[in-house]
């Protein structure tokens, strides 16, 4: 056994494919470094008299993974929920973004937004940040401290935004290429990304320009789709020329040329879905947001179905929830109304599918990670869900513990935290 | 001031009509024994040297009113959610309902449920039991030591029912009216509810002889009604002699002749609707349950403004969610939904709309409950939401403030429960 291992045993749940719940029970991980090397009934020979890190009957699944929230709107939460999308921006999140030009009130914002995502056990984020270069340079260096692995966008807006949070085409793209250098090579686990915010805020000029910036340092891209059947009427307007919204993205370079997460992608027609397939774009879905702010109900096992990959977002403060257990259950639940409406043709989703959204699904982003499968990076919670337990007459199966904890646990529930092999402690800020 | 009185002082918040929101800031609230004398901005001539309990900057809301929940579910919760409501209650609801034949058993479950109730900030909840007579009277007993108030069931099941939950007729008839006489004068805020299952669970003999001892005694009644589109075609094929599920209900002298509630009523046609709004039937909504169970999304504006009384439930463990504040946070997501599948027709709600449905919409099925109004019995929750803050650059408003309650706050946050004047303290079983 190398020096660089560890060995942890319990009860390991996650998913290898999506729909297959995998359970291995009273058993041993063996990790080399970062990553998984086995999963193992029985310690292989070898390990015999090696320390192992005993959780003994607790839980313990894959990281959860959040493709899709607003750093800046932490302090948004759970309200102004009463308006759509374009009021509720103007009203609610412009504002508030306007403020992270001050690096101080950023920094106090962010740390508890990080301490956040640690407590309920979200281990790998992809986050806006603002336009602001300072403040989002921050919001990274806070994750790395945390421990936590992301990729994280300085926001481009050049055009139909409030005065506050306007750049011009040119400081738009300077700050960008200032930000990717400032960070590209300065964390392990986190990382720029380029970051429209959506095609209604960005010229031609500045989708190419950031395009461009996204192939030199070999980025990941991600923005907004087809949230709202209003801003995708003003995009329309916007660019008569494109066949449909994914169409703007695609024609300047932002569709897949490069890895690309979209967030929401409601209201998109098979054309656009085909291009997201063949692109291998990412929808990010957002339960809670898309339900929040009465967007809709998103298509997601129709896209799941013709290859497009799929991961769950909180999309704070679209959504309100940070907890990625709390996404998935509502994802499972808003998936029951689209049954439903569909007249019982698209199945709902099971506890094992948003699993595999919430692990593997969005992990995969961030290359191998959302498993316990071979070669995985060791991203894991530990669930000591004992606190659920309701009389002695109730031997809950590890299934339906799972599904306990996805429902009516809490933060208080994960007792341990893993990233890339490594545990991860409160942050202490 | 009488020797019954207390003063308090605080942000009252609450909702004397349907949509309307009163917010009346560091007001001072009289309670004279256990009913509200009136809510001031200035203490008036009389109190001047009173003693004032002093809440400060926090929010008081009135207490919340659970309409509809099953006691013996509460071991159930966040499990079994990938079925509809048939196979749901025959794999997990009759087995986990069959062990409250051991009374030892259900206090130990009960007493878990009755301590969520109380931290949740629930201040009345309309019950079912079981079919036990002596685990549900011991359900009351420990609910009017928590000193909450209630209506508590023991359910009739008398067809269609596993062997383990079956009873004759006769002796359904004659536990129920035992279990009446033995706890109808017991408690102040305690009291029995007349409580058939459901239609399929009933014979036309055992409705008829609960309507019957409803009567007798004056007491309530509460079932459910169109939950489930299959459910609904079964009581079509145990009475196709009725109009419609409700028409059974009303045939055998329970819908209305005494003050009824129904848990659901999802899928009723216009002649139910006009015969709930005629028999002042209430509709006990449960959007987690409706969403979980994949039942529908129900129209509840269409009921409130067709004159039907309307509250919320938690409906446990269909619905998982003890806390009747994430029950209206997932009211006003469900109508959302409601609103895009009508076209936007149909508006969805805002939280001063479910607020009152969570208090006096609720509450006044008993009596002058849910408000702070002059005349009303004073429940309340006293929110402490400082955890709730981000920074000093966000002066929430107060209806914000209530939101964010709402939305992302917990047990926790709430700091004091008064029920029917009484402060409550944390239940010691």
């Amino acid at each position: 056994m190398g020096n660089n291992s560890k060995i942890i045993k319990g009860n390991f749940i996650f998913t290898p494919g999506f729909g297959e719940l995998k359970i291995a029970a009273a058993s041993f991980i063996v990790i080399e470094g970062k990553r998984v090397k086995g999963l193992y009934r029985q310690l292989p020979a070898g390990y015999e008299g090696s320390l192992v890190t005993d959780y003994q009957d607790k839980l313990i699944i894959p990281g959860l993974v959040d493709l899709h929230a607003h750093a800046p709107q932490f302090a948004n939460r759970g309200m102004g929920l009463d308006l759509e999308l374009i009021p509720w921006l103007e009203q609610y999140t412009f504002p508030e973004e306007a403020k992270y030009n001050d690096v101080v009130y950023a920094a106090g914002v962010y740390k508890k937004f990080v301490r956040e995502l640690w407590q309920w056990g979200t281990t790998r984020a992809v986050l806006f940040g603002t336009i602001h270069k300072a403040a989002t340079t921050r919001l990274m260096a806070l994750l790395a401290q945390a421990g936590l692995g992301g990729y994280v966008g300085k926001v481009n807006m050049d055009r139909n935004s409030p005065a506050a949070l306007s750049e011009t085409t040119a400081q738009s793209l300077a700050d960008t290429e200032a930000f990717i250098q400032d960070t590209i090579d300065r964390y392990e686990l986190v990382k720029p990304i380029v970051t429209p915010r959506f095609v209604p805020s960005c010229t031609p000029a500045l989708m190419s320009g950031i395009a461009g910036l996204a192939q030199k340092y070999n980025l990941p891209v991600q923005s907004h789709l087809a949230e709202n059947t209003r801003e995708i009427a003003w995009v329309r307007e916007l660019h008569p020329e494109c066949p449909h919204y994914a169409g703007v993205y695609h024609k300047f370079g932002l569709f897949g040329q490069q890895p690309t997460i979209m967030a929401h992608c409601i209201h998109n027609d098979a054309a656009e879905l085909a291009l997201m397939a063949k692109n291998k774009v990412y929808m990010a879905h957002c339960p809670y947001s898309n339900t929040n702010l009465a967007s809709g109900l998103a298509p997601v096992r129709r896209c799941i179905d013709s290859g497009i990959p799929v991961g769950l977002g909180s999309d704070i403060a679209g959504g309100h929830e940070v907890s990625i257990a709390k996404v998935m259950a509502m994802a499972v639940q808003v998936s029951k109304l689209k049954w439903l409406i569909s007249g019982r043709q698209e199945p709902f989703f099971t506890i094992p599918e948003v699993l595999y959204l919430a692990t593997k699904g969005g992990g995969s982003f961030f290359g191998q990670v959302g498993s316990f499968e071979e070669g995985y990076e060791f991203d894991a919670l530990v669930i000591d869900d004992s606190s659920l337990a309701v009389a002695a007459g109730n031997p809950f199966t590890l299934a339906d513990r799972l599904s306990r904890f996805i429902y009516i646990g809490n933060d208080k529930n994960i007792i341990a935290r893993y990233v890339a092999g490594r545990k991860i402690e409160e942050p202490q800020f």
